[in-house]
């Protein structure tokens, strides 16, 4: 921030200069942008023609006072567009409001988007919450999972699921979207045609290894973390009890005793791959083609869904930087055992990506814009 | 091989000096020396104190003759003992005899293996073939599973499968040794005491979901295995139709139908990780505990077992670069959920080291010398 | 290619349709597509509004005929756009005339480079080769450093080396632009404003440390850069005798006995920091800040280009998946020692990156259009 | 800690069992067992015949009372011997006393060791500091380099700089050993023969590039140690800086104008390269085989330091889980520039390893055991 109290604003390379009048252009806030979807969030937008972001804040920093963002991010160093800001200042309602800004992403932890949602909401300010505190419709089940006390019952009924494959019409009015987890995304995408299709033999239950990178658990150092404990290693966690777990059961209709669900810590930076086990019902027309053909009609209005021919499979490096899911499959037919594999990087399509697809069925701007 | 036709040995530090006399030293050779298995062998069996490589030999180098084994492991660098062979030579057959050698390990292809076996069997020899091309009882599975027609089903009825915690009476008078897959011995190790006591309800089908470390694949450099696409990925492959599944079935008795089974390949070097589902059936007295107490009792007398308590899972990290298997456990009593966790290194448990335990067993050593 | 002889182009989200009429847009030939250049290549031109790749051609691949490019890229899948072709189809020269194209690059191997360029110069198309057959003038030196025999002394004479900021001029007007080598080009851009100014003890020499991800090496599969030899490990090669060499030495005017440069790789895919350190001649106005300012004044109208502040130093992360080559460096004032760390990725300004900004030169687009 | 105040013991496979007479065993304390290089210490002691550790204890956990070693690092599980504690307790001078310990090895912070230092030896305890609090000589040189007051001039005086191919002599006798950094062996490993035969051109300067595995930096988890900032990165750090650099000037006996150093963190967890750049003073007699032969005469009765035949070259999998420091070099004749490759394990024989081998040869036991 300068003497007058505006943001410091740039030039396309870097020179400090007057904002330039953009009228159009949809002005943004992202709140918590010293983390890694923060950060994501900055990089896909400044491909974006159409917005601009006027103000970055972190929540929870120990620093007082605006710091170029470059100074976390350096990647982004002399990145930010004309107009847009680069300093990024501690978390300041007051500096939220819709004299500065129209819309508002929240990556910032459960208990912070809980408690400042409402009031930007009260704004008139729409709202893109990354973090999981309006995913979930139950106020009780936030007791469970989330182990705080969920008090604003109206924002949850009112909050949308953001996943464009599913609710594209409640998104486009939403005020409030709640951004769906990674995992929870990389399930929901795989199961979702043929759950909708009734085709699952749900007494076989249904099983979902996940493996996630390392970015997803976000950027604050812990043990559990550190590089030489995640390197060359392997593990599962959160066996039964993961926090994506309801919101999965919640979304795709299915009772938490049929659906098992153990994620794994990868030794990579971006991306997830979910594997899904299932029996299909016995019918007479199902076969790898009818079920291929249920994915792409599924998927057909879908620009950042791409479903896998027969023979070959989702890996993670198709999709690492990207903002697609892939979902592919095997079905041993005699057995009617199907295997559902899909990827997509944690931090696009499995938050920053979505974000932005959300924001833009809720601006009216094509749904693939800057993520294609 | 000096002109006098005996092969150069080294003194502890790498000088020259003539074989000490060693006679009750078991007498080994190591054919496919210059893969990664081969070099594991070479590495565990240095700390043996009642063996002595007196072979080395590589099959299929493109090399005429004999090189230092250094050559293609910079790692073994003086570091062969005094009294053993540090030359590498091409498989020769007519230099593997019981004037030289008491027992061979093979760590070759498939089809070299179903080659030599019964031609170094008909020598006098002991043989650990660490290939596939002994583990099936059924010869015409060969033609499924491996894609050649097996043509030894003599050898295949002799040959017991190397799994000490099953098969310990068994390999302690064989001949010939089928050392298991290393995913088949993950999955093994997690299943067996369940399986045993018929507490699985099979009805329900099992899951399992392998990850491994990329040195499983081998050392010969394809497309797949290439850096740049092994790294900052994860991908599933071979599904049902991975070659260590029969044997798995085999051993386990279980039907193709009720076992499913997907690999998945790790940016990683070493260490695999096995996570299985299965429903138990219906009992009074199943809990958390009995499961835990059913373990500890199958492997009690298992050196390298190592079964963790509630709370801990297996990780790769803690078995990478030892020659344990560990297994591990959550259990969801109300509706009978059970996810195991298995991990091992695939070079340690998944092959080297369970093969100088078959040798240890077969040589009257005990079973953890040079392992634990 | 179809039946009509017109390659099949794609519709935004990958339908089939008719090319659409952009007679303005500059199109364009990847030759090399299924390398990692080439991918890279057709991923940043997919962000150029105007450019269209109307060929994709592959070099020595043994598939006969055309195939999909997302058959070995599957990360493009679904990602060309309108009016541009999928399909890449194996070298074939005739295929290659201004009817169909206006500028070809090269991602092929420097024999390959060496001869075809000549004859795409004959049929009026402009090339920027990403090869080093074209970057050094003495035809002699391709002898020694590349070990073939240059037939083609005036295509040498020429081609523009692409540094764009050494030489953007006679970038523009250029018909073959021989792209930098990744080495080279962080090298060339961490000495370069020292040189010119005359700061440097030439007497004391120059060493530069240089560190690269795999990717650098290509694609094809070698025992060198199978993942488990390159995973958990770095080393040096090419002491004295790396083909970037000649080409430093020549842009900066240096003699080989002044300058050591030894490369190493390193266990990442993208990225490469080359650590560069000399003294600097005795003079009463030096410091670091005059060194900054040097820096700053000479890259002010480089748009990919970051210069760091003191305090700050370049690493691989900031650049990797970007297309900017980033400077920074430490001084030890009282011996006059100073240390140059210099930052980019090897695919992107590297590589592909610096090729698309050579192309925007030549095409009169703004230098960072689809890079920044 | 049991009730009758001695340490629970195990037996070879995990029983519990009264400890076993083992009068001639050196009984070992372990202080910052905790970390990696307590890891590794605990891990290399346990293939020793002829020690036995008594004490574990970690300093600076918030842990109140004593737990299973296995807690923190899972991959001891069921390892540790027969007769050896596997409880770790926090310090506790009083619980380190002749009674129950002869040597104490501390893998503690630099102020824990210069605290504690004086008061073990005055129990008459021998101790081998892995920290730099006793490297240096002169107290002073610890405000500049390490921060801290040094109090202890004559524990500095006394301590025994632990480099074994240096210093056997006065190691065999110490009471207390400062062993070297990990930068510092690789360092004074790769320079010591030429400097000690006096080939080097001084004036010319040296460079030593060096890069590390993160394990290096310790278990504490930091921003700049966390996975995500770690992986695919490489970067500079600690220029002109780094607390090795006074070690290696005061064992080489170097100017601070003639040395620079720059550290690099590899994305890896365990090894190190050093990249050492020189001239050498003209004289007739010298060429690469001559190099060769001083270094191998330097070596010939180092068990540790392998030195590299011309044309290969040290890398970090060639040591990495091993005690070795490897040397090789590459030499240009006319230029007389001599680059030298230097590896080790930063845990092996720049850390635990190198205790070890001191402990060896303060003890009176061949150098390599348990370590070759």
């Amino acid at each position: 921030m300068n003497a007058s109290g505006t943001a410091e604003i740039l030039t396309e390379n870097g020179g400090k200069a007057p904002a330039k009048d953009a009228p159009q252009a949809i002005r943004l806030g992202v709140i918590g942008a010293t983390g890694y979807a923060g950060r994501e969030l900055i990089t896909t937008l400044a491909h974006h023609p159409d917005v601009r972001i006027t103000r970055l804040m972190s929540s929870g920093r120990q620093e007082k006072g605006a710091f170029p963002i470059e100074k976390t991010h350096p990647a982004l160093k002399d990145r930010t567009r004309e107009g847009q800001v680069r300093s990024c200042e501690p978390l300041d309602l007051d500096n939220l409001s819709r004299a500065a800004v129209d819309l508002v992403f929240l990556a910032t932890p459960h208990e912070t988007s809980h408690e400042i949602v409402p009031l930007l909401l009260a704004r008139g300010l729409r709202v893109i919450d990354l973090s999981g505190a309006f995913r979930l419709k139950d106020t009780s089940a936030y007791r469970r999972w989330y182990g705080f006390e969920h008090l604003v019952a109206g924002a949850l009924e009112e909050a949308v699921y953001g996943s464009p494959e599913l609710n594209a019409e409640a998104i486009r009015s939403a005020r409030l979207v709640a951004n769906p987890g990674c995992y929870a995304t990389s399930i929901i995408l795989g199961l979702a045609p043929l759950l909708q299709a009734g085709w699952v033999d749900l007494a076989s239950g249904i099983v979902c290894d996940s493996k996630s990178g390392a970015s997803g658990a976000g950027r604050a150092p812990t043990q559990k973390l550190h590089f030489a404990e995640v390197n060359e290693n392997c593990r599962a966690y959160g066996l039964f009890s993961h926090r994506h777990l309801p919101e999965v059961l919640q979304v795709l209709g299915l009772e938490e005793s049929c659906f098992t669900f153990t994620p794994h810590l990868l030794p990579i930076t971006r991306g997830m791959l979910s594997t899904i086990y299932l029996r299909l019902a016995p019918s007479p027309g199902i076969s790898a083609d009818a079920i291929l053909d249920l994915y792409g009609k599924f998927y057909a209005q879908a620009p950042l869904v791409r479903v896998y021919e027969r023979g070959t499979l989702p890996e993670v490096q198709a999709v690492a930087h990207t903002n697609y899911a892939d979902v592919g499959f095997g079905f041993h037919a005699s057995t009617r055992r199907l295997v559902i594999v899909s990827a997509l990087d944690n931090l696009g399509k499995g938050a920053a990506g979505q974000a932005v697809e959300n924001m833009n069925l809720m601006c009216g701007f094509p749904q693939e814009t800057a993520l294609a």
